[in-house]
């Protein structure tokens, strides 16, 4: 199978404190760097969890505000420094393109690789990337600026041949790749032989969700129903369920909630407020109505299974 | 006497690492909190450094390169967060502006206290700012963009006034003003007495130089002449000669050169390169040219004497 991990790099919200950092996650996706989100001091997280930067293929931003963004030009700028020769492709809002062009600007940079936007699409759910193992989306999150979460999915594995049935049955070499596909084969005689019957069982298609920020809001549920690993913003517990809703954020409760109604397997939290000092409650809070839930840990790595 | 010292956050070039931050320091003058520069990650170092972000009453950019002032914009939103009531005033290139407009336009943040911006002048020696005890002004660094130094000078003292010679003299409260501003005074028959007489020695007016990023450039001596502590970039060593003047930066050995023509009184240097592990190799080269060198340490405070 392959690699399909997240390892969050910071999991606080707003200012950046001794205790978290803004956030950011690396994804590995089938050998793909994905970074998720890149507040200030992602630079350093990336090196203090000897993630090398070049590997970085993709970068994607949910959205503007400060803590979700403003490690990236620095870490471009350093990719840049550091004499990086392949693309990266930023999937973003289209606004983040001229802040990175006033800066590249007035500090008379001109990056040296190459960088391609894909622009994310706030109003509807949209593929933005696909390879022929993994396929990312966007959908909207409510937020107090335009905002999206993203799904990343693997595609439907290629089906191994059981070597034993392949020797059974007189197949030509040629059928093999139909049967990976999923596909019925022909023997030698022009008989059908059904796929079930010569080849081994797939793995699962796993599927990795990103929500933050948002506050609770039913419409994620469609886009990430039985997802593998659901991380959904808790920024604030239920005492300050006003101030969540004020802000647009989310509680545990309510992250639980939507974690609960899309039926996914497994719920991270994060995006915590500076004024939770232990992330005990959060546990406390969700695990009544989604049992399967973690707090995120900056450093963590967490398998996607 | 006043305080004056300076606590360097960062000491570091260009990308950020686990041994060095990019440049900042904390200038306390006369009770002011100065920031110059403003590298990513310079709300950490301020935090783990015990220093009240909402103290700073004033930034100080050098340039527009990202290792000097990508961290202002997460500081000026923490501010923001914290309820800053107070003014805070940032002396920087005009080009700054635009860029933290543009991004609080997108993040749709109005700043909650006043900026007041004071624009350098990249082309000649300015004073920028002054109250009752300090004054500042700006001078042409040569670098690869338009970079300013900065000198903070404390103004004259007013003089303490010698409790005993006071009561020989026969002189009215009236007159203490004068003396205090170093002026003679009249005595209560009309006679004048002289300023020295009465009063006590002030202490010498003390001054700090910030030259960051520059090439060497003999103009520099001029503005920092006989400066009590003088922090030059040294960016690399004389073994990167070659590389110093291609990228517009110092060596350990031209910084001193500029220390010993101006008759500093002491030498900080910083902005070392990340190929440098130790910093032994910059006192080595620097001590024979001018012997009061120290090597910039991140968390050290050097008191202005």
């Amino acid at each position: 199978m392959h690699d399909f991990e997240v390892t969050v790099l910071g999991c606080g919200s707003a200012t950046p404190s001794l205790l978290r950092n803004p956030s950011a996650q690396l994804l590995n996706a089938a050998g793909h760097f994905f970074l998720i989100d890149c507040g200030e001091g992602t630079q350093i997280q990336l090196r203090k969890n000897n993630i090398k930067i070049q590997r970085i293929s993709h970068v994607f931003i949910s959205h503007l505000h400060g803590d979700h963004y403003l490690g990236l030009l620095g870490l471009l700028q350093t990719m840049h420094l550091l004499g990086r020769k392949t693309k990266l492709t930023l999937v973003c809002p289209p606004e983040l393109k001229d802040i990175i062009d006033l800066q590249n600007k007035h500090s008379q940079t001109t990056i040296v690789y190459e960088i391609e936007y894909i622009f994310t699409n706030p109003k509807q759910a949209e593929k933005v990337w696909e390879d022929d193992k993994i396929e990312v989306s966007t959908f909207p999150l409510r937020h107090r600026i335009n905002t999206t979460g993203f799904l990343f999915k693997e595609k439907p594995h290629l089906k191994n041949i059981d070597k034993e049935k392949f020797k059974e049955f007189k197949i030509s070499v040629s059928e093999i790749n139909k049967l990976r596909l999923g596909l019925d084969a022909l023997d030698e005689r022009g008989n059908t032989v059904a796929n079930a019957a010569i080849t081994l069982p797939t793995h699962p298609q796993r599927s990795y969700a990103y929500c933050s920020d948002t506050n609770y809001y039913e419409n994620v549920i469609e886009h990430v129903k039985e997802v593998d690993l659901l991380y959904h913003e808790a920024t604030f517990l239920n005492d300050e369920g006003e101030r969540a809703k004020k802000t647009f954020h989310s509680t545990a409760e309510q992250a639980a909630t939507i974690a609960s109604k899309a039926h996914a397997k497994q719920l991270l939290l994060g995006h915590f407020s500076a004024r939770y000092g232990s992330t005990d409650g959060f546990i406390t809070e969700a695990q009544p109505i989604f049992a399967n839930t973690l707090v995120a840990q900056e450093g963590t790595t967490y398998k996607i299974i």
